[in-house]
C-alpha cells in the first residue's frame, strides 16, 4: 500500500525543529510493506495544512499526519482536518475525563483549560489512545474509504502510537502479508567511509550477494546498509542473512553492531557478563562519555561513575596524575591519558578505567598539537592500552567522535578483537 | 514572494538523512521577504520528481528544488525536470570543461565518466555556478515565467549557492528591497506551554502586538517567536521591539535569551563577568551537564570539572555524601542533592556547585518516588537552593529536562532573578 505523511508545524517548515518522526515511521511502516511515496511539511495555517492533506488523499487515499494537536492556538491540525472532512468538531467527554485524570496524576491541582480543546473530536472520528501524552490521536475516514490518521508530534509520543495502534489498523486493513521491503544496517566504526570501500572491493561495490549496499558516514562511524525489496518476508530474510555474512567476511572486526544498535550498550553489554565495572576520566569531552554510557537504562550494574577533569588541577587532585608529568608532556598527551585511565580504575576501584585528553577546538591548537588531537587510553584489569588520533571537523564532531572511539577501544579490548 | 521547497533523496524520504538544508533556506529567503510555504520530500523517481514539482509549480510558480544532482544512477532530478517543461537535454561544453578542470585540480588522472552527466543541461536552461562542487546548479524558466531552480543537496554547496547566485537573483527579479519578514524568539524554560499561555493571557494568544506569536516547546523549554511579515526592515524591526517588551512584561523571569540563545553560554558568560566557577556533581543526568557546559568553547576558564556519582557509593567517597543520609532519605531526595552540591563546591574549591539526583526510568521508580523525580540543588558562595520536580516523558526527556533546570536554577540564583 501506498501512503503519504503531512508534517504540521511552524518550526517544522522553517527549519527550527528537526524532523525526526520521518525516519521512524518510514521504517516502521515498511516492516509491514507500505511505502510513504512522499512527506510534506506545512505550517500552521488551517489552510495550507488542509491544501496539503487534500492533494494528498487524491493522490494516495492514505496520510498519516504529526504535530498540531497540541493545546496552543497554533495548533491547527484538527479543525483544519475536521473541516476538510465536513465533519463538526464536539467535546468528547470520555477523552476529557482521560486528560483530566491525566494532569490529575502528575499532582496538578487542575487542568489548564487550554487543554479542553484537545477534548475536541471530529464527528464520526475514532479516537486513537495516547499513553504518553494529553492530546489524543484522530482516526477519520470519509464515505470512499479515504483516511487520515493524525498523530501528535512529540516523538515519543508518536512512535508508541505507530507501533501500538496504526500499525495493527493497517495490517489488518490492507492484508499485509506478502512482498515486503527489509533492510538491515551494519554499523561499523573505527575506519573511514573509503577505507571500508577499499577493504569490501568488488563484494561491496554498490550491491553485495545481489542485494544494494549504501555507505552511510557519520560521526558514530559508516553505517552499511543493504535492502531487500518486494520479496517474500523468508526469502528477503535469506537475501539479507547472505549480503550480511559477505560484509562480514571483509569487515568483520569493525562491525559492532546491526540496525539500531549503540555501542555503550554493546560494551555495557560485553561488561556485564563478565560483573566487570568502568570508571571514566574525561578531559576534552566534558562528561560526554558518562553520558552516553548512563543514556543506557540499566547502565548502573556496571557504570560506576567518573570524574570530569576539565582543568589539569582536577586531574592531578582528583585522578593523581603528577603535576610533572603534566608540564613534561603537556596535558595532551599519552603519558596524561594513561595517567588517566589508571587514575579513575584506582579512586573507583573498577577493573577498567577510560581516559580520554584532547584539544576539541576551535582554539587551543598549536601547530605540535593541532586542534583534534585526541589521546584516549583505556586501562583493563591493568592492561593499559593508548591511541593517539587527529580528528578533522568542528568541535561537537571531534568530542563526539572521542567518545565514540573510546568506547570501541573498550569493545576490542575486552572482546579482544585487537 | 511565496515559493516552495521540493527536497529529493531516497535517503531524505527514508529519513536516513537529516535534511539540514530546510532552515538554512527558510532564514535566508525569509530575510529578503520571500516565504516557504510547503516543503516536499519525494524519493528518486523522475515520476515522483516531476509530479512533486509539477504541482508545487501550479501553487506558486516558484520552486527551489536540493538534491539529485550527482552523478551516479539515482540522480533524477535533471531529467525529471526537462521533461516537466518538454526540453531536450544537450551537453554543455563549458560545464563539461569546469568539471574536468576541477577533477583535475584535486589531483584526479581523469574525471570519471559518470561525471558528465552533470554537464548535461536542458535547452533554454541558465546553468548556476557551484564554486564547491562537481554539479552545476540549474533555472529553467517556462513563458509564463514559472521557475524551477535547481541547487544540490550536499549541505555547503547548497549554501554558498543560495546565497551568491539565488538570493541576487530574487532580489532582482522581485524587486525584494521593501517589505522582509523578520522574526525574533525569546526563549524561556521552566514553565509549561499551557501555563505560559496563561500567564501571557489576551497580550499573547495567538498574536501579541499585532504580531503573530508561535509557542514551539521543546525540552530546552519553550519558544515564543514572533514573526513580522511584509513591512519594511525599520517597521518590522519596531514591530519585533514591542511585541518583545509586551511578552516580557508578563514572563521575562522565564526568558533566558533570543533567537539562538544556549542556556549553557548565558550561565557561563554570567559567572564569567563574576570571577566565579562552576563544579558539578551529576548522578542521573551522567555527565550531561558538564557535557552541555563544555560544549561552549572557551568554557574552561569557568568550568573546573566535577564528579560523576552514578553509584551511591561515588556519591560517599567522592562527595563526601554521608551514607546514612542516602540511607535515611535514598539517594533521589533534597538532602542527597544538598550534600551533592556542596561536596562539589568544597572538593574542587568552587564559587558554585550543582547537584542532581534522580530516577531517570524507565526502571526504577515506586509510588512515593515515581520515575521522572528529580532534585536539583546549587550552592552559590554557600548559599544553597534546592528544588524537587517530576518530568513526564522518557529517559532522555528526564535527563535533558533536568540538566537545563540546574542550569536555569544558577542563572536565577547569580543574576537573582528568583
Amino acid at each position: 500500500m501506498r501512503l503519504e505523511v503531512v508534517t504540521i508545524g511552524d518550526e517544522l517548515l522553517l527549519g527550527f525543529t528537526v524532523d525526526t518522526n520521518a525516519a521512524f515511521l518510514a521504517r516502521t511502516l515498511s516492516e509491514i510493506g507500505a511505502e510513504i511515496v512522499r512527506r510534506s511539511t506545512v505550517g500552521d495555517e488551517p489552510d495550507r495544512i488542509a491544501q496539503a492533506v487534500r492533494e494528498a488523499l487524491d493522490r494516495t487515499g492514505a496520510v498519516i499526519t504529526t504535530g498540531g494537536l497540541g493545546p496552543t492556538a497554533d495548533d491547527r491540525t484538527r479543525p483544519a482536518i475536521a473541516q476538510l472532512f465536513g465533519r463538526a468538531l464536539r467535546m468528547d467527554d470520555a477523552v476529557m475525563a482521560r486528560i483530566a485524570a491525566r494532569f490529575q496524576r502528575y499532582g496538578y491541582a487542575s487542568m489548564p483549560a487550554s487543554n479542553s480543546v484537545q477534548a475536541m473530536v471530529p464527528e464520526g472520528a475514532t479516537v486513537l489512545d495516547n499513553p504518553n501524552g494529553s492530546a489524543p490521536g484522530l482516526w477519520i475516514e470519509d464515505e470512499r474509504g479515504r483516511w487520515v490518521a493524525m498523530l501528535p508530534g512529540v516523538p515519543h509520543e508518536m512512535r508508541a502510537m505507530t507501533t501500538d495502534v496504526i500499525v495493527p489498523i493497517l495490517t489488518k486493513r490492507y492484508a499485509i502479508n506478502g512482498a515486503v521491503v527489509l533492510s538491515r544496517t551494519l554499523r561499523t566504526t573505527g575506519i573511514g567511509e573509503s577505507a571500508l570501500a577499499e577493504l569490501l572491493g568488488e563484494d561491496g561495490h554498490d550491491t553485495v550477494a545481489g542485494l544494494p549496499l549504501a555507505f552511510l558516514p557519520g560521526w558514530e562511524g559508516v553505517d552499511l546498509r543493504i535492502t531487500a525489496h518486494d520479496l517474500p518476508r523468508p526469502q528477503a530474510a535469506l537475501a539479507l542473512e547472505r549480503a550480511e555474512a559477505k560484509l562480514r567476511s571483509h569487515a568483520d572486526r569493525y562491525v559492532y553492531g546491526l540496525d539500531g544498535a549503540n555501542l555503550a550498550a554493546v560494551v555495557l553489554d560485553l561488561c556485564r557478563t563478565r560483573a566487570w565495572h568502568i570508571g571514566t576520566a574525561e578531559s576534552c569531552t566534558g562528561g560526554m562519555l558518562g553520558e552516553r554510557i548512563t543514556a543506557i537504562s540499566g547502565s548502573s550494574d556496571v557504570y560506576v561513575g567518573g570524574v570530569v577533569a576539565y582543568s589539569d588541577r582536577v586531574k592531578t587532585s582528583e585522578l593523581g596524575v603528577p603535576a610533572p608529568l603534566i608540564r613534561e608532556h603537556g596535558a595532551v598527551s599519552e603519558p596524561v591519558a594513561r595517567a588517566m585511565a589508571t587514575g579513575i580504575r584506582s579512586v573507583l576501584g573498577t577493573e577498567i578505567g577510560i581516559g580520554i585528553t584532547g584539544i576539541a577546538g576551535p582554539t587551543g591548537g598549536t601547530p605540535e598539537k593541532p586542534v583534534g588531537t585526541v589521546w584516549i587510553a583505556t586501562d583493563v584489569n591493568g592492561d593499559v592500552h593508548a591511541t593517539g588520533r587527529r580528528y578533522l571537523g568542528d568541535r561537537e564532531d571531534v568530542r563526539r567522535r572521542s567518545a565514540q572511539a573510546a568506547l570501541d577501544q573498550v569493545r576490542r579490548s575486552v572482546s579482544r578483537v585487537g
